[in-house]
């Protein structure tokens, strides 16, 4: 696809919609999160694989060229995944997955960064230091980095083995934002080449739990 | 300071107590955060300095060994400095940090993860893989990961200041957490030996307010 400036439209129609990037882990964590909440907004595509997110005319949109980004009826755009979710959250608090009360919702809180900045971000490092398709997006490409990486991956995943053998979801508020976190990063780690270790049956179990929600094919 | 297991003694006394760690970035955005709502929380130095958060005492505490931690009056604990203030946010709404209504919440959210997740972990990556006195913490050092990470820095800044020019803080919402985390950020810029450039006069400007708040003392 040619991009080009007035690709988007230019402007507000004063209707919201959902930019996505399709099978990327952020613009997924998004559309299960709004099949969970039983929603659907109006999607407009952009195509990361032809790197449109870089182009100018969703540089218009999201100066930062990351997707997804939402874009309210008044023509502003809230972007970063987790934010766009709470936005949601907030209109349709039912079922809640950002957990409930001071202590519920500082809970889901912890866990969903800890899902984000040592597992996710790990995994991340791993795919785009690491794979051989992600030389010309990430420059520069530090294999060393991407080796780093791995051991933190797994280190990760043994700890919430350890709660998942305790409860069924990672925050005690059960299925929340964070399970949904971490489900798409164990998915993500097939793009990067890494495997969950046979030995965390917790794990597995969980993660074949949230494979079987309808929310997971969005 | 010797480490011992029972160094916190142990088992909750039943009452809110933070665990602290000084200077690092974290624990301060905790303190500012909590002189700006105007609380007091009982605190308990953690020694990061010698290794206490890794130590088998603070261990039990936050088995994720980072500071801070808040240990409620029921003995649960949270980790993650944002969902701790999340938790006083949401018992003491006034001053709002977190911004308010749906768009409010989704925005600052947004603008305190562009903070973290581009230019705090930037600098962090530039403090831990070039600062000389981090080879023992930061295993393996990648001095190339540190160095690519310089030009993220200063591009994550260029884009505040032009935010900043537009307005006085990095939220349409005003004052927020996301001000905090990117001023503690910039903060954190000396000792990983970063300069913001001087052209910047929008983020000078915005960091010398924060500095003139008395919560920046905390």
């Amino acid at each position: 696809m040619i991009i080009t400036p007035d690709r988007f439209g230019g402007g507000t129609d004063g209707h919201m919609k959902l930019y996505d990037g399709g099978r990327a882990p952020n613009p997924r964590r998004v559309r299960i999160f709004l099949a969970e909440k039983g929603l659907s907004v109006p999607i407009v595509p952009v195509d990361i694989g032809n790197l449109e997110h870089k182009g100018p005319a969703y540089t218009q949109i999201n100066p930062y060229q990351l997707v997804p980004a939402l874009e309210l009826d008044d023509g502003s755009v809230i972007g970063e995944s987790v934010a766009i979710c709470r936005y949601f959250e907030e209109l349709h608090p039912e079922p809640p997955l950002f957990g409930t009360g001071a202590k519920g919702k500082a809970e889901v809180e912890m866990w969903n960064r800890r899902v984000e900045f040592s597992l996710y971000q790990s995994v991340q490092a791993v795919f785009r230091h690491l794979h051989p398709a992600m030389a010309e997006m990430q420059v520069p490409q530090i294999p060393a980095w991407g080796d780093a990486n791995k051991a933190r991956v797994i280190e990760m995943l043994e700890s919430f083995d350890v709660v998942l053998g305790q409860r069924p979801f990672l925050s005690e508020s059960g299925f929340s934002i964070a399970d949904i976190s971490a489900g798409i990063t164990v998915d993500f780690m097939k793009p990067a080449r890494l495997l969950v270790p046979e030995a965390l049956t917790n794990v597995h179990r969980w993660h074949a739990a949230l494979r079987a929600r309808p929310s997971w094919q969005a």
